[in-house]
């Protein structure tokens, strides 16, 4: 793996509640950074979302901050200085503008902790930064908190005939275990692009990537999704160019790539299952029922016994309340086609449906719903096992 | 327990799935017994729901015929006729209107069975008709499917100084294991009472019994709630009298003892979650957060661990994207004071809420969103076991 040109990586343990492991990564980036970023869509959020949000509006980037431990949600006031002061003591010794610094926390909510255990921290990180693989994975590791892997992805791209780097890493384990494993992911590029553009291109792809995957249908006060552009390589990507279309594409290529190794990490998961609905009467209807079934716990956990139960997967249909064409609805598992026009097909074969359940790792649920409007989404979930549950009782106690 | 005037019981075997147990029940009502009914809200239905409400615009009712085993879902024309023919049959022998025959499946969705196996079973279960409470219990056990108990409620009521009586039974465990347990509830009371004025107060009554409970998430393609009256007993109930009032009380009362009973009941359930929401701007926004709570897999599976995870319930109420005074937001879990004031209270007592939860079967949740609209609502749900995936996972198998 090479690295783009103009990002530095650094991490340390910081003691905010891991020990023996690094906990808190740096990262650093040259002048002219672009940035962009998306949240959690929920209503109560990490004073660290809240200030990446007012932050964005600065359009520019000098440097990445995250600890894993500690969600610094729903601390009041002294999360707030926690924020503060981490962003006046990297804005000094870095000599940037405080907005400039991005923060991020993951772990336990509702607990309160001392901001000198980062503010100490940064001169040791800021004089290990390096620009190589070791410092990057170990960046990608430093983020962890229940992940059993760390989460790399990595691609070239030509843009204009000329190469470009997609990198980054992510973590989450159960899209959202909210205690502990909040889905945080950063990618950073040498291409050249404006904020605006960036920005744009992430909020598309976004929901194509991280906003269409799930493990338990439960969303965190922390989620983020950050990319970095350094500006360094390849000509100006803009809206209207063709090289934007292969920019976004290959952005989103790295963010699903991301997101399909969180899923595989889920919490007590042994299988990916990609549910795609087609034929919907709208995009968000389509949205709708795919996540309906991806989330539905029966569905889950029959797929987890290698049960082709698909009477579920009608009942999951069924209580999306999208609109069906009835009489054409068709659904399959794999190759394998299960309803036809409406009812079960003649050539169900409920033996090879259960092999091809038992010996793949991703499964695939097609569902058409036969409306006259073609649109289509793809959810990604995973098998629900025993271990999901003695996992999340045991977490805290 | 005393059996109401105008109403008799039978219940047989079908064999249409099970072999040494009773799963057909024939209820019988006197001439002019009003009925009202609400049925689930998915778009994927079992043809007795859409036979049930065609026959609904009839306002009358002379028998109820119920089936366990087998869902008649997504079973096409031939699902259509064993419907037709059971109806046709149950007309035939009691010289009445078809469309005063109310029909419910519960079972394995897709799977088409004979009708014969219930017109033949039609004859004999009218001789063995009786007003009496074992004829009543067996019917009760003879809907059951994954139920470990059957669910019966009982209660009597002075309307104008007349007494009346509402005893009914449900069946639904899990609130909705779809191949399964569908949730059936049948109420039987003395009560005079126009249909219409029955279908209101059912409709109102079931969004805050049947409609609050969640063990899964999951909704099934069959879920049907219905009242009979037989307009034998007391003055008349119309809407705008005071007896109307004490009628819909005590006919939630009936419909909230039976949904507890389902929740207690569900797979795996060793407790029951009774999250009240209240501050809230509407009573939808109320409604959607307590859902949220009680849905959450994190949440359940913290309850079932006996662990006061709280940063979960905050989790999963900023997740609903309702409305929140921050500043003022409290929570609290039994007589315990968690949040006030927007922050973690001074009294926080882990321990103290660990034993709360431990020691008791019916866990409160009480969550202040301190909008100035004071909504609320209750949401009824269970704690997650591994049971519950293992249930589920070999169920079919």
């Amino acid at each position: 793996m090479r690295l783009i040109e103009g990002v530095k990586f650094a991490s340390t343990n910081s003691e905010i509640k891991y020990k023996n492991r690094d906990d808190l990564s740096l990262v650093v980036f040259d002048e002219e950074t672009s940035v962009a970023g998306v949240f959690t869509k929920s209503n109560i959020v990490s004073s660290t979302v809240t200030w990446c949000r007012k932050s964005l509006e600065n359009k520019k980037a000098k440097a990445l901050i995250v600890n894993a431990g500690n969600a610094n949600t729903f601390t009041g006031e002294a999360g707030e200085e926690i924020v503060q002061k981490t962003a006046e003591e990297i804005s000094k010794s870095l000599n940037c503008d405080k907005n400039k610094v991005f923060i991020s926390s993951t772990g336990v909510i509702g607990e309160i902790f001392d901001y000198k255990l980062i503010t100490t921290k940064i001169t040791g990180l800021i004089n290990n930064l390096n620009n190589d693989e070791p410092s990057f994975r170990a960046c990608a590791k430093a983020i962890m908190t229940t992940d059993l892997v760390e989460k790399i992805s990595y691609k070239e791209v030509l843009i204009d005939g000329e190469k470009i780097i997609i990198q980054g890493f992510c973590k989450g384990s159960g899209m959202i275990a909210p205690n502990m494993a909040t889905m945080l992911s950063y990618i950073f590029t040498d291409a050249k692009i404006s904020s605006k553009d960036l920005q744009e291109i992430t909020n598309e792809i976004n929901e194509k990537s991280f906003n269409s995957i799930t493990v338990d249908s439960d969303c965190s006060t922390n989620d983020t999704s950050m990319v970095f552009a350094t500006n360094k390589s390849g000509s100006l990507i803009q809206k209207g160019n063709n090289s934007y279309e292969v920019f976004k594409k290959s952005l989103l290529a790295v963010l699903l790539d991301l997101a399909k190794k969180i899923v595989k990490d889920g919490e007590g998961a042994k299988k990916l299952i990609k549910v795609t609905v087609s034929g919907a009467r709208s995009i968000d209807q389509a949205k709708k029922s795919a996540f309906a079934v991806a989330n539905s716990p029966l569905v889950k956990s029959a797929i987890a016994a290698f049960d082709p139960n698909w009477g579920r997967i009608i009942m999951a249909i069924g209580k999306s309340q999208v609109e069906i064409n009835h009489k054409n609805l068709r659904l399959s598992i794999g190759a394998n086609i299960i309803v036809e026009n409406g009812q079960k097909s003649g050539d169900y074969d409920e033996e090879k449906i259960r092999n091809y359940i038992e010996n793949n790792q991703e499964i695939a649920i097609d569902i058409n719903l036969a409306n006259s409007e073609n649109n289509s989404w793809t959810s990604y979930g995973c098998d629900l096992n025993e271990e999901y549950v003695t996992i999340n009782k045991e977490y805290r106690t």
